[in-house]
């Protein structure tokens, strides 16, 4: 069950629209909003929650936080301020591993959005939430505090992904023997114009040759060129006159 | 050094700015940009950028990818389509690791708003960086991929930090020996009234009483209020005729 997003006293409802918007790139559907400034519903928000549109619909309008928050047991604030508050400060990373931790009943806490959240809201909060930032350039506006949080938790509910992922679906990846076929095809070309010389480096030459190829992840579509460009070359010297090979 | 944002071809002055804003906030400065649609500079970038008008100022242009990244070694391309060309696709904290490793010469590469990066301009880069979202809603505006480009630069910079913090500044926090006090102090009250009782079961009482007190993370301060809350409340006790102690 993903958390709830409150937004606490909203003025802008362009901002409330685009923190929706980024609420559904992350998988989150339940907006509760406090005393919205300009009332609710509000037009100014639908076009920007661009197709997000169904979260705006059903959003929920409350008159404090304590009732928006009221079946929640886990509240995150998200704040870039400093607060003398005694209240743990947490990264987005780690209230969206306790908020999945916690199942049912995590909500993610925002303020208006010149002022922030204040430390009456803050004080039904289990933690603060600071997005890490260059402290010179802290600022950052609703929506992108919300897709933030959003990534965090998205990101936390991934699986671990490979650091590199396998080539485009729908092409073949090479096979060894279609590797070996070029490499067999081009150290042939290679001995004939005298390029692995002198012999005992031969070995280590043809190594490096094979390793750049190798980690260069090819499809099967790749070697059929590679092997269509050292048969072109090979064919061009084989075409070329003796006076060309020296310039 | 922080990896270049560079962005290709980008149409609007606003999001231009607004990427500027995105990149401060995460340590970014070196904004390069292929060949802007309405020509720079762009009065319309200022405002939108806020107090980074320093990434706009020292902003560069380029005609070509090519030209733009021209010093740099390691590119990672932004997009949130798919592509068929075989090209490792990696998450941006992946591809911020790899920036980092690098040293000078990463750049970021983001598309136009509405078309992406063409696959000339993927072909330039070491990977495609794609951000995860729900499938279904993975659309995000240019200065929301920065935005998340950058954190995920940010974070990768960061110390593996604590989950929880401590309390916050300027608030001493309670030594064992405050909590001490505090400990033998509400004890000595609770066995007078006779509260910690059949005996045998007092240690674990007092025992689960004291992790309560020591998970709170308290301060001196909530050590001294603690007392008087005690104190004000074994006061009344004391006051209190004996029927009231029945009800």
């Amino acid at each position: 069950m993903a958390p709830a997003v409150i937004l606490v006293a909203p003025q802008m409802g362009e901002n409330i629209g685009a923190a929706a918007r980024a609420m559904a790139n992350f998988g989150l559907g339940d907006l509760r909003l406090v005393a919205p400034r300009d009332g609710w519903p509000n037009p100014r928000a639908v076009p920007m929650a661009a197709n997000a549109g169904h979260i705006i619909e059903g959003a929920r309008v409350f008159g404090t936080l304590a009732e928006a928050a009221a079946d929640l047991t886990h509240l995150y604030a998200t704040t870039g301020r400093r607060h003398d508050m005694v209240k743990p400060v947490i990264t987005p990373e780690a209230a969206a591993a306790e908020a999945r931790a916690a199942g049912q009943g995590a909500g993610f806490v925002f303020g208006p959005e010149r002022s922030g959240l204040l430390n009456d809201d803050i004080a039904l909060a289990r933690a603060i939430v600071t997005i890490p930032t260059d402290p010179q350039f802290f600022s950052l506006n609703l929506a992108q505090a919300v897709l933030i949080l959003g990534y965090a938790w998205w990101r936390g509910g991934m699986a671990a992904e490979p650091v590199r992922a396998e080539p485009a679906e729908g092409q073949a990846p090479a096979t060894l023997a279609d590797l070996t076929g070029l490499f067999t095809h081009l150290e042939r070309e290679l001995v004939e114009t005298g390029f692995l010389y002198p012999p005992h480096k031969a070995p280590s030459m043809i190594r490096n040759l094979r390793n750049m190829w190798t980690r260069a992840n090819l499809t099967e579509q790749d070697v059929r060129t590679l092997r269509g460009v050292v048969t072109a070359l090979a064919g061009k010297r084989a075409l070329r006159r003796p006076s060309d090979d020296a310039s």
